[in-house]
């Protein structure tokens, strides 16, 4: 068992018990399910006036080190992890995992890393080895991303990822036109096909804003949302999905049902479950 | 001692434990402060969206039964409530005190009822003595409100207010425009000269979002803040300060200190003091 490398993470026994009940391993909730074969987690971290970040295209640190800790056990209890390519320019994320234990961080192998999956329909994210969760593939700690686009995303990218044990996967362009019109169904069946059975889809705030609105919500299983005591101000990116109106009324989009809201250091997580 | 009315409310002592260390009355907070002479509670409920109200000037029931009852056990620890004329028109509030034990529910005279202020610069409420706060204060379960404007009036409205034990307090002109520019020092001298020591500020957007910003944000001793675990949904009434920036770099705009989350039913409150 190799040494893990200095920036390991521990998430305490008596805060995954919290959430563990929440997580795709809990039989209870997968044999209970109606929902598609794929376990979906949504989860994202807040401010209290719900942005996401200070501006578009900007990163903004906003969870605690609990939290942080959190997210990366998460993600040791999912087989992959979504976003859109607005976060995956604005943040050039690792989309790996952490935890003491796991593969690269003390496990053998790959045991644990979730795969990365970036929804880039027009192939705007110009990324190449040099990125994060390339750099992270070579060296052991992280797996190779699938790149979800509507077209070839050209030569110096494909072998980028080729390099490193990714792929490009082209959906056609009648399905996958922007992230506002985001086709959940082919892009669930496409993981199937990849033998994903969880994924965690941690932003960004298209993303969340599109898997929030009611003609979507059913799809997900369990969504964990950490909040942040801090407020950002205008101008940020809002989670805020579309308005539903029925008729001439207007009505709340969505609600969680079997709620548990368990602070971590100065933040809160709430994990609970979408009211069918 | 009367028999209280049957919307009595109860809140459970292991309850107010956890955020009475926030409350004018901990001498802890009075003895090390260093605000102005009025103790202000910023409080408010919002979704998981940051919103108050499905939209403009209409009233949503966002809080479950154990943070109402918070929020009444509140106004009995201050000597006011304040709201802005937005809040008065659109939800026609009771700005009284339903707790067992203070006057008009079960206690003597109005001992523990708030004074109901409501902020209205240019007399927009159109009140009469059917609005719900003047027949509380006819039937002695409330007291009767005071309401700031810049200009008098009139002779009804100002008749119905005295007749219940009320008052119109004129403020000049200059100094109360709009509520977008609240003169919160002459407003707070007002209060004082009524021998007000601590007031609970409950809405709506616009006086929130005021106060949060940080021109204003230090004379707020504590925020208690409930979150309802539902999403309202794109133009709602949204409580998201002004941003700030300071040169070419824009800067969150507060953060609270001393955090405490309490889980009440489904809902979660925030409890916090303003970062100085």
């Amino acid at each position: 068992m190799l040494e893990p490398p200095r920036d390991v993470l521990t998430f305490s026994s008596s805060s995954s018990q919290q959430v563990d009940p929440y997580l795709p391993a809990s039989s209870s909730y997968l044999s209970s399910s109606t929902k598609p074969p794929i376990y979906i987690t949504l989860t994202f971290a807040t401010s209290l006036d719900s942005n996401l970040a200070l501006a578009p295209g900007t990163q903004t640190a906003l969870s605690g080190p609990q939290s942080k800790s959190m997210t990366h056990y998460l993600r040791s209890k999912h087989d992959a992890i979504l976003i859109g390519v607005g976060t995956a320019i604005a943040d050039d994320p690792s989309l790996n995992c952490r935890i003491a234990g796991v593969g690269g961080y003390g496990g053998e192998g790959l045991l644990g890393q979730p795969r990365p999956v970036v929804l880039d329909p027009k192939g705007r994210w110009d990324f190449s080895e040099d990125n994060k969760v390339f750099r992270l593939a070579k060296a052991g700690r992280g797996k190779a991303p699938l790149v979800i686009s509507t077209e070839d995303i050209g030569e110096r990218k494909r072998k980028a990822l080729e390099n490193v044990g990714g792929r490009n996967i082209v959906l056609s362009s009648d399905t996958v036109s922007s992230i506002s019109a985001i086709p959940w169904s082919s892009i669930l069946t496409m993981l199937q096909n990849e033998g994903i059975k969880s994924v965690m889809i941690e932003g960004g705030g298209a993303v969340i804003n599109n898997l929030l609105h009611p003609r979507n919500i059913s799809l997900v299983n369990t969504v964990i949302v950490t909040i942040v005591p801090t407020w950002l101000g205008k101008g940020g990116v809002l989670v805020c999905p579309d308005e539903r109106v029925e008729g001439d009324t207007k009505l709340p989009v969505g609600r969680l049902e079997d709620v548990k809201w368990v602070p971590l250091g100065e933040d809160v997580v709430l994990c609970g479950r979408p009211m069918s």
